[in-house]
């Protein structure tokens, strides 16, 4: 008898139509006959869904802000480019492809430890802001945009003292490749003042993927408590302060959804207590995955299924050249099984322990391991959840002579 | 005090030219300088030189494949298929890139547990092998055959009841997605020789990445031992034996070189000793990662140096989109250093001790932790070895819309 292991939790709001996975009011089934398999599958209604109830959380003075290195699928990118406050970029590549999508320059904003010469040039160009990451970084920054003739609008990055607790990754807390330590903020800040750059303010990023309130509500505290020390050494106001991100979802079994109410609450008191000096500061969050990951869906078909010394195994066409993260092999120490289901049979109750693997030609091809669900043959679809984020754009698509899987956005 | 963390050993023959790493003869910073940053560089020599060797310890009787997964560049394809007797492919696309690459199609054969019914139709018209991987998909690819009115070639993908020990990917010895069970073998064997397709032989691989040769030793005796007792039960002799491969390569601080001359000799003894069903069997063993991984070498150019709380980072233009295993997000569990250098700095001693990350805005982008470096700053190369085998294609290369390296083939 093989022991089940648990899947995450199914995230909530995704129905059965005709006994199948709907998706943006259409069959699981009848997309993959549409659209081929594999497939993500994004729903506009629940990317608008979350930000509505984000905003209705959050106080009014904060800007909500989507980090599209969660997923920048030109057709997601766009509507999300209508749906936040502003656009978080981390490359040359992200630059071209926000403003593509109708981003409009001044509300971008581009991180990222390892900035080339050619894509400062091209971020000073275009007038979105540049944080900063190190001293190296801002002069050559300036002398790009003195060659230019063109004011760079300049961030600092800050390396923060503390980190985010019980985040998935910490960005902060210790010696970091990310920002500049505390210690050289004041000092930067002075150079680009001088040199007559417009200094934006601060971006601090302690850590991501947290799924408990009152982690994050301490880690903003500690944000804003850093950033009004910063701006009171500095002596000027900063004009904006983007407090990071580290909203997560649940992916594992045992994993409770993130209480946005309770951190909007403590948020908004904390707005009220503010330090004189960031009395008329633009805050921000900057949000990927919380925004898209639970809006997407990959399908799989089953090609195969077969048993191996009694345990069954359904082989898929997809795998981890589309789900690096949903195999176990991207920022996890141990695998466990993402949400997943038999989307061709969603309204079925489990009745057997499968194994679901991805097609690759190698043992790290798992999508579910000892799983229990609906008795499933070829043909059949199966649904991994929390797929709209790390997905597509985070794989090895190319990998044992793939290639990327069709993307679609639905209603 | 940071401590110093081992990097793994610099595979031998590599010397340095007016002090920087040569490669095919030029220096790192005029490849570089040509050709860009991020920069593969695969020497050919090098992939030479491993083929000979190979072939002066292995016994005559064995055939040595190369298995494309590890490289699909086109033109190191192009080089091994004229060095070794035979590819093994895993898709679809690596069969068009196999025969692209002027690969006899006799000489090619197909393995996966997900193979697309596209994909079945593909290799028997071009006349493949393929590697049968369950009951089911015997069916459809006889089903195929006979509606493509071409008899397909079909070797059985054998699901051994032993794995390779040490080794870092069991691929046997267990419930398995790969091949069929044992007892189901002889059954399905007579079902492809009762439908007059060609039977080929068997595939019989138990894991891969081994540095002992006393464990591939016990394993190719194992592999024998089933193959011999699987023809007596099916009571015909198989044309062909692919005994899989397992050789690994020295990734890691400790790791020795595998010693090829104990292999090749007790392999050569083995096939003296084979029962007499086996004697006109011509033998194979598929290698990826050991005849290409040392002959490639990966750079890049360092953007950035910077201090936090008294550690160092190099920031380079390179990253996991490109080395997604150096960074440790792929198939490890704990994070070590693969081999590293400043190639610019190849002929001087270390003198420092830093931590070189990738440009990507995500702290799983390592791809050296506290090595000790002769000292480097902007501009200076890193080189990442063992790049040759699951780089490029094994690599999310668009994540945070970075976008693919450029690869050359050197003398």
């Amino acid at each position: 008898m093989i022991k089940t292991k648990a899947t995450g939790p199914i995230p909530s709001g995704f129905h059965a139509l005709d006994g199948e996975l709907a998706l943006g009011g259409q069959r699981a089934g009848a997309l993959v006959a549409e659209h081929g398999s594999p497939l993500f599958v994004y729903s506009r209604s629940r990317l608008d869904d979350r930000m509505m109830q984000l905003r209705a959380a959050m106080p009014d003075r904060l800007d909500l802000h989507y980090a599209m290195k969660a997923n920048p699928f030109p057709p997601l990118l766009r509507h999300m480019v209508g749906l936040a406050d502003g656009i978080d970029i981390a490359s040359g590549g992200e630059l071209q492809m926000a403003l593509a999508a109708g981003a409009a320059p001044d509300h971008v904003s581009f991180a990222g430890p390892g900035k080339r010469d050619e894509e400062l040039q091209q971020a000073i160009q275009a007038g979105v802001t540049i944080n900063i990451e190190s001293p190296g970084e801002c002069d050559r920054a300036l002398k790009i945009g003195a060659a230019l003739e063109k004011q760079p609008r300049l961030a600092i990055r800050v390396n923060p003292d503390f980190d985010l607790k019980g985040s998935g990754m910490k960005m902060g807390g210790g010696a970091k490749p990310f920002g500049m330590d505390i210690e050289l903020v004041a000092p930067v800040v002075k150079q680009i003042l001088e040199a007559g750059a417009e200094w934006r303010g601060f971006h601090i990023f302690a850590g991501s993927q947290a799924l408990s309130a009152d982690a994050i509500i301490e880690t903003q505290a500690q944000t804003l408590d850093l950033a009004g020390r910063l701006a009171i050494e500095i002596g000027e106001a900063p004009a904006h302060v983007n407090l990071g991100g580290g909203f997560g979802i649940p992916y594992f079994p045992g994993d409770e959804p993130l209480d946005i109410g309770k951190v909007g609450n403590a948020l908004s008191d904390q707005l009220t207590r503010l330090p004189s000096i960031l009395s008329s500061t633009q805050f921000a969050i900057e949000l990927g995955r919380y925004l898209v990951g639970e809006a997407g869906v990959y399908l799989t078909r089953i090609i195969d299924r077969k048993q191996s010394q009694g345990q069954t195994f359904l082989v898929t066409d997809g795998g981890l050249h589309h789900q690096l993260a949903a195999s176990g092999n991207f920022g996890t120490v141990v695998r466990r099984n993402y949400p997943a289901a038999i989307a061709s049979k969603f309204s079925e109750e489990p009745t057997e322990t499968v194994s679901i693997v991805g097609c690759l030609c190698t043992p790290l091809d798992r999508l579910s391991d000892n799983a229990a669900m609906p008795e499933a043959t070829v043909g059949d679809i199966v649904a991994v959840f929390c797929a709209g984020a790390y997905g597509a754009s985070a794989s090895p698509a190319n990998f044992l002579g793939q290639g990327p899987a069709t993307e679609l956005l639905v209603d």
